[in-house]
């Protein structure tokens, strides 16, 4: 099978012009087929304050009424996925730019939880790989924003991370995957405030252990999470830490392990 | 050749969602292979007054500065562009939605007026017609936001009317080209406040003395220049007129005659 690699960004690289185009570089010079997954930053919120628009939270997570759906469609779907294509293009990679709409590659139910009424949030039910691969297959490299449709016309807000990880696995039964989720931090940290306590190798036994201790919380929680899932699912290696520092050989990153 | 048809909608029908959802009814009735160029609406216009952002116009073109580039491709490529693409896949249509950056499908220049800057406003030099034609080969309908790019990461603001025509055009090398550009009115009309007064068939010289009469004006004049250059440069057949009227076989439009 041919080599694949998922990369998702976070908002705090999104945020920063310097950190995306270092970013940016690494990235294009990734060999072989890539995809890469982008968060939202904080476009969104400032967006939402200049406009009046409340942003309510629950656990970490955006409430996504009407208008804050229009907001994310706007910045996530058009500005930074947009401006991120045309980066990348100036860097001879042959960027498109989708979100799960688009030839209906993530198809999602919206939320329906039992307390919570998370507006129009999508969880995903089904990747169209086929469409996906064909794509790749034909030398595109997909820049995924993170929304999805239901399929009836909706569009809904999906986590980045969560969509990294359904894509990966997904092109894990054509490719052999690599997934790598890059936020600022080397990797899992023993302790957060020092980046040189880096957990080179994560178990599932290990994680618990330092869920239960409290080491690994709230921010690096679903992370983990979605990267278990996926290791455990399919793709071949899951990596969570830097990307530029990884790729410019400074760090390894946190490598998990499957069960 | 193949026949594919280019239908272009501008912001009349976007902002108005029962004429937007009729039009994506008839729209996804069309048999062949089908492009859909989308212009902006008034979304962009209010969205720019309530963040405080001015909207400055010189002859009917917007000026478009750093905040208002932010705002089009916002509006243009994210929230305008993905509802259609989200309303057309649940109409069994398999939308993908794109801007000029991806896969370089539209390189435009900074638009270099002796007189007026016009700020972020791109002039179209290139349409990848090879990328085009193999989405549209793999059965893609294409949606294509009114968003250029420079090739060095600078997106630019191009008028959809012209998008079209330039994408028209260049499919006309490969396939036998109608290019519809749809408006709320019949088509060219004699006198602008009579329905019935449509020019069925309008020809350069008749264009002439229609211009020269004021019969044809600032709002029609960049369109019938557009359909005259794209009539005689290799596409088939190009009509000005309301595009579900013509669907539903109440009217012809105005079919625009090669020299």
């Amino acid at each position: 099978m041919a080599e694949l690699t998922v990369v998702k960004i976070g908002g705090n690289i999104i945020d920063d012009s310097s950190k995306l185009n270092e970013f940016l570089d690494a990235f294009s010079n990734l060999p072989g087929k890539i995809v890469l997954v982008h968060g939202g930053g904080k476009m969104a919120t400032d967006l939402a304050a200049k406009l009046g628009i409340e942003t309510k939270m629950h656990k970490g997570r955006r409430i996504t009424d009407a208008e804050n759906l229009k907001l994310v469609t706007m910045v996530y779907a058009g500005l930074v996925n947009k401006n991120i294509v045309a980066a990348l293009q100036a860097r001879g990679v042959n960027a498109l730019g989708v979100c799960g709409a688009d030839q209906n590659l993530l198809l999602a139910e919206k939320r329906n939880h039992p307390s919570t009424d998370y507006g129009y949030v999508g969880d995903i039910t089904k990747v169209n790989t086929l469409a996906l691969c064909k794509q790749i297959e034909c030398n595109a490299v997909m820049v995924v924003a993170p929304i999805t449709h239901d399929g009836q016309g909706q569009l809904l807000n999906t986590n980045a991370d969560t969509i990294a990880t359904e894509v990966a696995i997904a092109l894990s039964r054509f490719y052999k995957v690599k997934l790598i989720y890059s936020f600022e931090k080397p990797g899992v940290l023993l302790d957060a405030e020092d980046d040189g306590s880096l957990i080179s190798k994560l178990s599932a036994e290990g994680c618990a252990l330092l869920v239960e201790k409290g080491t690994i919380n709230t921010g690096m929680l679903p992370k983990t999470e979605n990267a278990f899932h996926a290791i455990n699912s399919g793709v071949e290696e899951v990596v969570i830490g830097n990307f530029v520092n990884m790729e410019n050989g400074f760090s390894a990153g946190t490598n998990i392990s499957q069960v």
